[in-house]
């Protein structure tokens, strides 16, 4: 396989990066090729503008997913936008390895989202979820929490996580068409113990040597729903 | 009032800025004051990075949260973090104005919240919630889709649209201890005629002149939970 890790952390020594390195690790040892896009490193770009095009279909107004698809098309994309894409279409399998920041991605990271997940190549539409552009890759993430697990769920204080984390889940990468593996979730990372960590680090390692036994969440299907995108058994 | 509206749209004569300026005139002619800040205008940072920090708590090695706090508690914080957290404080009601990206915030205005939220003022231990730092302001979301409204929904393909704004309406604008509005949506703007844009915009004005009957979204309360965080009503 072709994995190409996205990571985001802003301290090059913390638990993520060992989370990274563990990664890399572990799927070169398996004989997989591992490329890694170290946002904070690369001093990665999030804002999405009018910069991002080095041609444009209207140049008076920007509707930005319109000039995606455009810039895709001339092969006038900028030039980091265009590298990250390559890296994209050359991974069978994607891996976000970031710290939750209010309950998403850190803004570096969305922001790579945002630009790299190019309208008229990943999506548009009716190329969504089982018809995503990326249909055929992978996509988990393996994130750090502040909080402890019993502050999830139906009874926790905050909710179901994996309703927290639907935005990315469903919202990105099942719409862009990828097989979702369930997410590796390292709890309460701030504040436990080397012991611990080293534990959660273990767990990782065994997540990642067991992808295939991993059942992939469920994404609505096309078939299912009429050209409108409206269910198709609905009685309007 | 004191009203800030906190704006990203990376086209200045978009529809949301249209609902921005919309904004600032309905209101002000109601008598509040009103700030604005126009991330993309200001050419605001988003990336939360050690550069936030004047003085550290510890120099070798960052946890974003903890020199938040530091840097809130000795006046040490990056001087564009310290403007905005201190429009945060003079408002009443924050308005968020945004197109809709993958089910979230453009990441410039998520960077805004990554860094302007800081811990030890915006929230800390026990200080989420209705005891959060920010108890007694409303925040409201004002976003714009490419969408249509029976996308959304238990039915809709794309499922409904409160579940995937779950993390920014509980997870950031609830946690900090606001009272959160319900959101005003404008459905499918780049698709519409410009009459339908008229009338969106019409609903806008009307939503703004009749915040004071909108029920506020339910949050948890912190009576209902013990000193770790869990149900005080659950069986372990």
């Amino acid at each position: 396989m072709n994995v190409l890790i996205v990571f985001a952390h802003n301290e090059p020594r913390s638990f993520n990066a060992a989370m990274k390195d563990e990664a890399l690790r572990v799927l070169e040892g398996e004989g997989h090729q591992v490329q890694v896009s170290d946002l904070y490193a690369m001093n990665f770009n999030p804002v999405a503008s009018a910069a991002d095009f080095g041609s444009r279909a209207n140049p008076d107004y920007l509707v930005y997913a319109l000039e995606q698809r455009h810039a895709f098309n001339t092969g006038t994309l900028a030039p980091d936008i265009a590298a990250e894409l390559e890296k994209v279409k050359w991974a069978d399998l994607i891996l976000f390895n970031f710290p939750i920041y209010w309950y998403g991605m850190p803004a570096i990271l969305k922001g790579w989202v945002d630009r790299v997940f190019v309208s008229g190549f990943c999506y548009g539409g009716r190329r969504i979820y089982d018809q995503g552009g990326l249909k055929g890759k992978k996509a988990m993430l393996a994130v750090s929490l502040g909080g402890q697990a019993h502050m999830f769920g139906p009874e926790g204080i905050h909710g179901e996580l994996e309703v927290l984390l639907q935005p990315i889940l469903r919202g990105m990468l099942g719409y862009v068409g990828c097989t979702v593996l369930p997410p590796y979730v390292a709890w309460h990372v701030p504040y436990v113990s080397d012991a611990e960590r080293a534990e959660i680090l273990d767990g990782y390692r065994r997540h990642l040597l067991s992808l295939d036994a991993r059942a992939p969440l469920r994404f609505p299907s096309l078939a299912d729903y009429d050209q409108n995108l409206r269910p198709k058994a609905a009685v309007d």
